[in-house]
């Protein structure tokens, strides 16, 4: 049996891995990634070799791993964040079903959700959702009903992709969306390049986050009702019966 | 400045820690936690002072960790998963309120939802919700509004707490009123004592789910109308627009 590991390693910073992932890691012969993230990982694993795809060569880039496997290797697919959270484990089954002879261990990794909440303070602690703000593989009116319907059922929303060159006015577009629910003062943050140089965030107000402009490497988090400001962090509670 | 590191050791293997977290508790003279998860990490921090609290103590273990803080010792306040899901960390900077000379440090970690999906397969991979069935905090129509709202959105959901003794038909009657938007025949898994002894994963319909019995040990998956099922795992695919 090949063996190819689909490894999350987290948002950016070695030590934000999970000894797991880094383990797999050393175990592979081949790392295979998307550019960025390959090069967050390359100075650690200095003895391997490394192959990238550029950004939407998914495909192509599942298809090199089961390639590489087939000749003996044991592979390690890398995604940041986890694995499993807008990553490559569901490409790689449903591409993984031409390769019966490669199994598929995916190794969890701590997503840009949990690792920006930790930044901000504790903007989740209760339910939420991730949405991602990218309509590249889905329709548009499906992200607003998600918008929509989780603001109507008071969940802390955490969005991912929320800009991109082509989708500059996309973040704008959802608050709005999301002020047919939520109020305008609902307590929100944004985190950018979590875990890595330059890591930046800053609280603020829904109303506040309509007119902000943000980058792809930023991590937009927006309240309930409940959701405060204490001592200049984002801190949901636990429940609605107090503490 | 007193210090505490509120840490998410992941679900329960040492393996699945980050580096950051071992380091945190390195740093520590105590480890104050839920029994059961200082059981989990006691072995591997022996030279550690250890303090516990039981269940439904967290405003008293919050207040333990500052006074500890107080006297002068680094502090971690560890909770299973992330710190920031359904965890310390938001409790922490409320409580910490009363100790303005304690300077809080999140320490973010694998999240059940994430360490369960890697188990499954890849049961998240697009827009999903995290709902907890415990309604000891939450009135039970909040989480039924909930759960229809992310049913009707399409996302993926994954829920938490499913089960307790005095909760045994909640799961159930959570099945019944997803059912009202989701297909009964929409993909399903359950993962039990994630990353622990006794580790199990089951891929079922709604349908059957909602007639399965399940432990407060175990994280619940339920699939957006695109999930499927491959090779005995639970997939949902990145889009609506084909691979």
């Amino acid at each position: 049996m090949n063996k190819i590991y689909v490894v999350g390693i987290g948002p950016g910073a070695y030590d934000q891995m999970t000894g797991k992932a880094i383990k797999a890691l050393n175990d592979s012969d081949v790392i295979i990634g998307y550019t960025v993230y390959v090069d967050l990982v390359k100075e650690y694993f200095a003895d391997k070799e490394f192959m990238t795809t550029p950004m939407k060569k998914e495909v192509d880039r599942c298809v090199l791993a089961f390639e590489e496997a087939e000749k003996g290797k044991t592979v390690s697919m890398i995604c940041s964040g986890d694995a499993g959270v807008y990553g490559m484990a569901g490409l790689m089954y449903e591409v993984g079903k031409d390769y019966p002879n490669t199994e598929l261990t995916i190794i969890p990794g701590v997503t840009a959700a949990t690792g920006g909440a930790a930044v901000l303070g504790a903007p989740l602690i209760h339910d939420f959702c991730l949405i991602s703000l990218s309509d590249l593989l889905t329709p548009w009116e499906k992200i607003e009903k998600r918008l929509l319907c989780a603001s109507e059922a008071d969940f802390v929303i955490c969005l991912y992709n929320p800009s991109s060159k082509k989708r500059h006015d996309y973040l704008q577009k959802a608050c709005d969306l999301m002020m047919q629910h939520k109020s305008p003062d609902t307590v929100c943050g944004i985190v950018g390049h979590i875990a890595r140089e330059g890591e930046c965030e800053k609280v603020m107000t829904l109303k506040e986050l309509r007119d902000t402009e943000v980058d792809m490497f930023t991590t937009v988090f927006i309240g309930n009702s409940q959701t405060k400001k204490i001592g200049g962090k984002m801190v949901t509670p636990r429940g609605y019966k107090g503490v």
